[in-house]
């Protein structure tokens, strides 16, 4: 087997080392140092793109190596043209959790990678759809305390199983990052993603 | 809270019980002796949900208790109108996967919850639609021995997360019980599933 490229992380996220260790990378982490936040009036697929490119780009600057491919990810959960950030409090939460109830929305990723002058960027678009949630289920999965830390209040690979009704896309997008078309970009910087027993 | 009926899980498979524990249920496992085969020519949505009565039927002839919900379920892998057991051994994996390769196929899990004389059956089908898979990739897939035990050859929430270009409908049915599906019906008997912090 050929030997690969470093590869970094640019994100303390457990879920996306967990996804990234589930495609048989050897990789580091070095999370961005950056607010998770822009200003301005962007459309909602061109601000995760943008986050990702900062956080990419804010960790090739503190690791001055141009044949580290730098992974950059940046997810957000989107209901009409609205990002729902992550909850402020457990009000907040309650908020997200009743305004996705039986509806669908959208989770988007962007991802950045670079290594050294070369970039790659792209973003994959996910349905999810919640089941209508009571206020019951909604206090109960609170309670929980999954939804802090999470855009949008939830997290569909935990408790918050029993919220969603159905899902249109990759599903590990909507984890955190996007398996199949991060292994196809990875491809591309002569990184080839297999499983390891 | 109203107290719960007593609720029997008529299966072994760790992935159902995970599921279950998701619900936020207290239950017991007592899984059906049955093999999992019926013979003639049934449609597939009609084979799982045959294969779901019985081994609910098997639990509650065991069990005796005309109070205890039982939830019986089978999933199965359909590609066209053929359905894909367990692989035999690697050989047998690697055909599998060389077939779901590029394409869509449907998962169908039959629900059958029995209590005394009622009885609620259900099934749901997601789609699944995979990657274009290597060689090189399957053979590293089918060394991690997670396709062997699955119907498929392949375990969705595992190192399989890399096989998946997209899914349609709910992802935990593919994972081994639909949770929105299996959560309304335990409605019906008197059962609320809340997540437990």
């Amino acid at each position: 087997m050929k030997s690969q490229p470093r590869i970094i992380l640019a994100s303390a996220s457990p879920r996306r080392k967990d996804l990234l260790t589930l495609m048989g990378l050897d990789f580091e982490i070095i999370p961005s140092p950056r607010e998770e936040n822009i200003e301005g009036d962007l459309d909602p697929a061109d601000y995760c793109q943008a986050l990702a490119y900062l956080k990419a780009s804010d960790v090739s600057e503190l690791v001055h190596d141009p044949t580290a491919v730098i992974i950059g990810g940046d997810t957000i959960v989107v209901l009409g043209q609205h990002i729902l950030e992550k909850p402020k409090d457990e009000a907040d939460a309650a908020k997200m959790l009743t305004r996705l109830s039986g509806k669908t929305h959208q989770v988007i990723t962007g991802l950045c990678i670079l290594q050294g002058d070369k970039m790659i960027e792209k973003h994959v678009i996910t349905e999810v759809t919640f089941r209508k949630l009571s206020p019951e289920l909604i206090k109960a999965y609170i309670q929980t305390g999954e939804p802090m830390g999470k855009a949008g209040a939830y997290a569909i690979q935990g408790k918050g199983s029993l919220l969603i009704k159905s899902v249109n896309g990759d599903y590990s997008n909507v984890v955190g990052l996007p398996v199949a078309a991060l292994a196809d970009v990875l491809v591309k910087f002569g990184i080839t993603c297999l499983p390891k027993p």
